[in-house]
C-alpha cells in the first residue's frame, strides 16, 4: 500500500478480506442447500458482484430500481428489489432491459391487481412479512391481508406470486449470538408457518435473510433463499453484535489529519459526517462512537489502537481520541484508518473504493441518476 | 409544482425562501456594517451561490479544496478555505486557478513554515482559534501558541497573515435565543481580545461566524467578516434552536409513499438515510426525530401535519408518524415532503435539487472526485 497517494479522505477495500467474508458465506448457504441471493445495497459494486460470481452467486438483491438497473446492464439477469414497489417507478420498470428477471416485493391486494393493470413485462412478486421488526410487510399472524394478496395475484398470470419474504432485521438490537439464534430463528418459523398456510398448489417459496442471522443460524429449514448483504464487508455494528471479527471488516476511510491536540488527546482528521455518515454505536459510558481507528500498515491497516475511536463528528471533521503514545508520533497529513460503524452507509457516502493495491472500484451511487 | 413528476426521492429547493434568507442575512451584515462571506458547504452550489452574488457577496468560504476550486472555476476569485490546511494536498493548492485568492487556515506554527517554503502561488493565511468549542484551532489564551504562528507568518512574504477566525459552534447547544446571544459574544470576546494582544504593526483581522451567532447577535462590534452558512436553507435544527420559522426552511425531501400501516399511525416512503443524513434531534420523550413531515401543495409544501413526525430511518427506508385522518386520505406513490433535521447533510447526500418549477439546480458532490 502506498500510503503517499493517499491525499483526501479515501474509502479502502481490502480485497482479500472481502473476498474471504464472500467465500464464507456462500459456504454457509451451500453446507446448508440454501439459495443465497446476496443484497448489494452494501457494496454496489459491480466488481464486487463479480467476485459474488466467482462463487456461483447468479441471482441478487437490491433496494432501489436505479441500483436493479446498474446491475441488470452489466448482465446480472435475476433481481429481487427488496422494497415495497413505489407506483411512480412503474414506467421505469416497464423499460426495465428485458432479459433480467425483476422480482417486486407488495404488501398490499390493491397493489397486486393495479400492477396486474399497468405491467407490460413479466414480473414475480413476493409477498413482503413483517416478522416483528415493525418496519414493513404484512403482519406474519395476519392471514385475511396474505390471502386477500395471495388470490389477487393467483388471480392474474403476471404478475406472478413467487412467495413470502421477510427481513429479520431485529437481530441488530440482539445482545448476543444467542439472542440472535432465537430472533432469527423465531423470524423464520413465523414466516414458514405463514407460508405453509397459504400454499394452495403452487407451494409459497420463503426469502429470510440478514447478516447477522445468516451468519449465526444453526438451521434454515424453512428456507429458500438467504439474501444477507453486510457480509461483504462487516463494519463496527456487526463485530460489536458479535458477528465477525476485526479482521473481517474489509473497508476502512482513510483520512489525513488536520489538527493535532495532545493535551486534549485527540487529533482532528478531514473524514467526517459525509464520508462515515452519522451512525453512531453507544460506548458503555454512553458517548457515541462513530468508528475505531487503525494505523497504516505496509499491507493494509493495524488492529484497531486501544483505547482510540472517533469520538466526534461534523461536515467534514472527525474528532479521535487517541492515547499520548500513539498521538505524539503522528504529524499533520499522516492518513488515520477508520473502521466505520455502518459500512453500507459509509460505502453510499463515498461512491467509490480503492484497493489496497490503488485499484478503483466502482459504486452505483457514483452514476445514480440525481 | 407539478407532483406528478415526483417518482423518487427529490430534494426541493424553494428558491423564493432562500433568496429571501439570503437577503435577510445580507440586509443584517450590511447594518452592521461587517464583511459576509457565506459558508458555502450548505448549498454547494453555483446556482445559489449567484444569488448570493445578486446581493453584493463578492466572497466566500467553503470546507474542501474541491469545493473551493468548483467555485473558483464558476468566476468566483476571493475564497477562504475553512478548515485545517491538509499538507498532502500542497499540490492541488500550488495548482489552483490562478485568478483565484485562496485563503487558508492553520494552526500551527510548523505548517506555516512548511507551507513557506512549499508554495509557490500567493495565499492568505487565518490562525484558527479554538473560542471554546474544543474542535480544532488554538484555544483562544494560549498566548506562546498564537504568537508563534504570528512570528513564523510575518517572517516570510508568502503565505501572509490576515488575521484570526473561529466557529463558534458552541451556538448549536444553546437552550434559547439570548443563550445563543450570550455564546456568540464571549466568543467574540475571546478572538478580538487575542488579536488585539497579537496586533504588531498591520491589524489582525477578525473572522467569526455561525447562523445561530449570526442571527441573534445584538452586536458584531470587533468582527471584520461573518462566514454564516447554514442560513441559505434552514432546517429542523435551526427551528428547534429559534434561529428560523418554520416557513424559512427553503428545502424538502420529497418522498413517495411505499407501505401504508394505518394501525400503527404510520406510512414509510423511499426516503432514508441515504436521501436525508442519520442526523437527528431529541423529543421531549427522548426518542430520535429525523425530520418533519409535509403536505404537497400546489405552491410547495404545507406547514408540517401536527404530530407527524420521521421517527425511524434505514439505508433507503423513512418511518413516519402520522395522524389518522391524514393517513386515511394517503396512497402508495404519493410524495410526502420531509423537512430536513439538517439541510447541509442531506443536500450532500441528495447532490442535487430540484426548484419548485422543476428546474435542476447544481451541487458540488454530484462533480466531486471520488
Amino acid at each position: 500500500m502506498d500510503w503517499s497517494r493517499i491525499t483526501r479522505p479515501t474509502l479502502l477495500l481490502d480485497e482479500q478480506r472481502c473476498r474471504a467474508n464472500i467465500a464464507r458465506m456462500c459456504n454457509r448457504a451451500s453446507a446448508a442447500r440454501v439459495a443465497l441471493r446476496p443484497h448489494l445495497k452494501t457494496a454496489q459494486s459491480r466488481i464486487v458482484a463479480a467476485w459474488l460470481r466467482e462463487h456461483g452467486v447468479r441471482a441478487i438483491t437490491t433496494s432501489s430500481l436505479g441500483m436493479a438497473r446498474y446491475f441488470a446492464e452489466d448482465g446480472w439477469d435475476d433481481i429481487t428489489l427488496a422494497f415495497p414497489f413505489n407506483p411512480r417507478e412503474i414506467d421505469a420498470l416497464n423499460a426495465f432491459p428485458e432479459h433480467s428477471r425483476v422480482q417486486l416485493l407488495v404488501e398490499h391486494e390493491d397493489v397486486v391487481r393495479w400492477l396486474a393493470t399497468q405491467l407490460r413485462r413479466p414480473v414475480d412478486l413476493w409477498l413482503k412479512i413483517d416478522t416483528g421488526l415493525g418496519r414493513t410487510g404484512i403482519e406474519w399472524h395476519d392471514d385475511d391481508a396474505i390471502a386477500a394478496c395471495v388470490r389477487a395475484a393467483r388471480a392474474s398470470h403476471n404478475p406472478r406470486l413467487r412467495g413470502l419474504l421477510t427481513h429479520a432485521g431485529m437481530t441488530y438490537a440482539a445482545s448476543s449470538p444467542d439472542d440472535i439464534i432465537r430472533m432469527f430463528s423465531l423470524s423464520l418459523d413465523r414466516i414458514a408457518g405463514a407460508a405453509a398456510r397459504h400454499t394452495d398448489g403452487e407451494r409459497l417459496l420463503v426469502s429470510v435473510g440478514d447478516t447477522p442471522g445468516c451468519t449465526w443460524a444453526q438451521s434454515f429449514r424453512g428456507a429458500d433463499e438467504l439474501r444477507p448483504g453486510n457480509f461483504v464487508f462487516h463494519d463496527c455494528m456487526q463485530l460489536q453484535l458479535g458477528v465477525c471479527a476485526v479482521e473481517h471488516i474489509a473497508v476502512a476511510l482513510a483520512a489525513p489529519i488536520v489538527a493535532l491536540h495532545a493535551r486534549r488527546g485527540e487529533v482532528v482528521v478531514h473524514g467526517g459526517a459525509i464520508h462515515l455518515s452519522k451512525d453512531a454505536l453507544t460506548r458503555g459510558d454512553g458517548a457515541p462512537m462513530y468508528g475505531l481507528v487503525c494505523l497504516p500498515e505496509e499491507r493494509g491497516w493495524s488492529a484497531p489502537v486501544e483505547g482510540a475511536y472517533v469520538r466526534g463528528m461534523s461536515q467534514e471533521h472527525g474528532i479521535l481520541r487517541l492515547p499520548e503514545q500513539v498521538l505524539r508520533s503522528l504529524h499533520p497529513g499522516d492518513p488515520l484508518l477508520i473502521l466505520p460503524v455502518h459500512s453500507c452507509l459509509t460505502a453510499q457516502a463515498m461512491r467509490g473504493y480503492r484497493t489496497l493495491d490503488g485499484n478503483p472500484v466502482d459504486h452505483y451511487a457514483a452514476v445514480a441518476e440525481i
